[in-house]
């Protein structure tokens, strides 16, 4: 080490504490690579600053070194993407320094008026949940990581899952941000204003950017009342142009009070059955698709309304049969039809996953031409899509066909993947549609977003972060 | 006028045909100035593209032309604060060109799966509103200027609205965005996604950028189904505190269903009786404050709903009577009431408009303290604050003492104003709820919105529109 980065690490060392700076090899570890273990990245230290003052302090040092010191911010370490993870050895431009916000964990007192919970950046999801529920209210927003993510990564990763449907992703529950530019900055975006007219939307800009543009620390998220009553359906439909006419139909007929809509394609069932005990399948007979309705409201005729709508989806020959949850064990056991499909896919062997959108009108289409395109590519390949079709985002996961290597069907999983990205760019869709861009799929940009897009992106980086040292490659490709 | 200069125009004519180009002072003039005429400044001529191809390469001649040429995007000509009229002759750094997309009224078929409306820029909110109508779905966004308001100035403004409560402003009803930089350069960030994690937020930054970024030429607009059922009530309340307690008692007990909150001093009621022969005071006794509320649903118990928040209302001293609209007369008669708030205060002679919002808690304490220090500055003053409480947005209007003259009144006007400002800014709110900065309100950028923030508005801006012929001296000062 030069004698002017050990100067650095010792003044950072004064200025954080002895928890605020992880320097030993053993200590960087478990933050130098993602919770999946694939991807990986050497740091210098990992910098653990308790508070919003300690973090600017930390990049002004770092800013005014005179060597590069590029910076990657890191929440819970659950992303899918590796946008939070140091880029591999060969590919860095200059050292990397890891930035954990997971000791800024203040919750401030919800005010049930102003409809908002404010979080620093390392409280977990599940913290804040529970806080919201404190105080009487929702933060309506749910993911498979909620116990570990945390909201500073929320935000960054604009965060989805099932209720986005109702209440949108994380985007839509933003309403106040602090952020923290790479030369140590501050920015007080944290003001409660439902209405705000005042130049650009700034805090709209950080929302999504994967810590490429500032550090979150702080987050005011809106909270919603907390609703009393909800329904469960579990429904059979003979195919997926069916699954779009039954959101058609709840839509017109209870528009207001869905709260969720949720796809599982029949050969998913199929495999969820087959592998996992804890299931019971509730109909009679399988079928090509399934649908979990969920309609939350305060209002007592809720249970008329969604048995009166699948009346007439039962008439209109959508839906061929259906359940209502009619405790809450059985619909926590519904639920769990629908929660339990990467678990059962797990089991299964090996699978490879999708993180794909299409405008809604085209799911039926991009599960048809994708599954067709799949199965001719690999005879016996089990395609099990499933997901928040309400949203148009489907995890269209392949699972091997029984029997076969594993490291051949991953073999085999490029073409097959390359077929599905086809379909969802002709129907105009994404190829992240939740899970963000990180540094797995830089090299999508330019095809997918390119031209004026990607350039206008490029500036607006360069914007906030002019010498590029904050999370490099990822998001933006780098040149 | 120069040669080139005479060419320019002459490639315009050719490209644009007459409807296309105007450049004869009287054919120019009604667009040089703002609908009140409290902006005007001159102009070279107003672009009528009927396409966005024809925008695209209008633009590219400009670009290449060898003097500079600043343009001013303009919609329904309906706004407040100048932001789409040409600066001042001696504030203009180039001759400007007004672009106007009037010409541009095209609405495509609703797609009902999709939820959600294209219409090229220049369609009226009016008419979008019915093409949503038309297709049994509810477009949920409602100004006064509707009938001329354009959907490339609703977007580029970010309009709220009485419905923005429930439904958000425009920013979180727009699907996708088609717009064009200042270069000519066409960006298609149209694509109907609900989840689409790609890299940054670029139609958010064009939302609210009231035309300093880009040209908005077409928009995809969020519908939602259309409510069959809908509950208007009428209610007087001892002061603005109570205000806010009726407030949470909706929102914790009919929260999913609140369509609109909307607050009435006593005074402004005062105002409006004594001005408007068409209004009926449909309660027994005059009141410090009033509430309009109205819950929309599905739901067959929508009024019982009502009924039984406005009993715990009453029993709670929240609210001191109450009236529901018991036909769509008697609800329309109750909308009026605040409606016609503005037009009695122009009867009731001159008047000083203030467009803020502060955080919803802080609502009582803005309308206490502002109020005093008016009456402090000018006994007389009839303080007449009304508007969407729910959203924190207050109509701060002040009418002249009866009698008075109305140029003194305007002149005392200027202290109240930086009053009530002072006010604003001590309870952390903003001096541009809904109308945006304009050409009107660029100096209090500076004091209310400076340092960082400021900052990055300005490299964002440069990242657009590098030369800044974009609408300048808008929304961000000119240097």
């Amino acid at each position: 080490m030069t004698e002017s980065r050990a100067h650095l690490l010792s003044r950072l060392a004064d200025l954080l504490g002895p928890k605020g700076l992880l320097t030993e090899s053993d200590a960087i570890a478990p933050y130098t690579r993602d919770w999946r273990s694939l991807f990986e990245g050497p740091a210098l230290a990992v910098l653990r600053p308790a508070s919003t003052e300690e973090l600017c302090a930390a990049l002004r040092h770092i800013a005014r070194h005179p060597e590069r010191i590029d910076l990657v911010p890191q929440g819970g370490n659950t992303g899918l993407c590796g946008g939070a993870t140091p880029l591999p050895a060969g590919r860095q431009s200059a050292p990397e320094m890891i930035v954990s916000l997971e000791r800024m964990r203040a919750v401030a007192p919800v005010d049930r008026t102003d409809g908002t919970l404010l979080a620093e950046a390392g409280v977990t999801l599940a913290a804040a949940q529970d806080a919201a529920a404190a105080a009487g209210m929702v933060l309506p927003l749910s993911i498979a990581s909620e116990g570990s993510a945390q909201i500073g990564g929320i935000v960054a990763t604009n965060a989805g899952g099932s209720k986005a449907l109702r209440y949108g992703s994380a985007r839509e529950l933003v309403a106040g941000l602090e952020a923290v530019l790479v030369d140590g900055t501050r920015l007080d975006l944290l003001r409660s204003l439902r209405k705000d007219n005042t130049g650009y939307a700034l805090r709209q800009l950080l929302v999504g950017s994967e810590g490429t543009l500032a550090f979150i620390t702080r987050a005011r998220l809106r909270l919603r009342p907390a609703l009393s009553r909800r329904e469960v359906a579990f429904c059979a439909l003979p195919d997926a142009a069916a699954v779009i006419r039954l959101f058609d139909l709840f839509q017109s007929r209870a528009g207001d009070v869905l709260e969720a809509f949720e796809f599982i394609a029949g050969a998913a069932m199929e495999v969820a059955l087959a592998h996992l005990d804890g299931l019971t399948f509730p109909l009679a007979e399988p079928a090509d698709a399934y649908v979990l309705v969920e309609l939350a409201g305060q209002e007592t005729t809720l249970r008329e309304t969604m048995e009166s709508v699948l009346e007439a989806a039962l008439e209109g020959d959508i839906v061929t049969d259906a359940v209502l949850g009619d405790s809450e064990a059985r619909k926590a056991a519904l639920w769990k039809l629908r929660e339990e499909q990467s678990e059962a896919q797990r089991l299964a062997g090996a699978s490879i996953k999708h993180d794909i959108s299409v405008p809604v009108p085209s799911v039926p289409e991009l599960i048809d031409r994708a599954t067709a395109a799949c199965r001719a590519l690999l005879p016996g390949v089990r395609v099990c899509p499933f997901g928040h079709v309400g949203d148009g985002n489907i995890h269209f996961n392949l699972v091997q066909p029984e029997g076969m290597d594993p490291a051949a069907f991953l073999r085999e999983g490029e073409a097959m993947t390359d077929a599905i990205h086809d379909v969802v760019h002709a129907l105009g869709g994404s190829f992240s549609a939740e899970h963000g861009v990180g540094q797995l799929k830089t090299e999508m940009m330019e095809s997918w977003r390119g031209g004026a897009e990607l350039a206008l992106m490029r500036r607006i980086k360069a914007a906030f972060d002019p010498d590029g040292r904050l999370n490099p490659g990822k998001v933006i490709p780098l040149d």
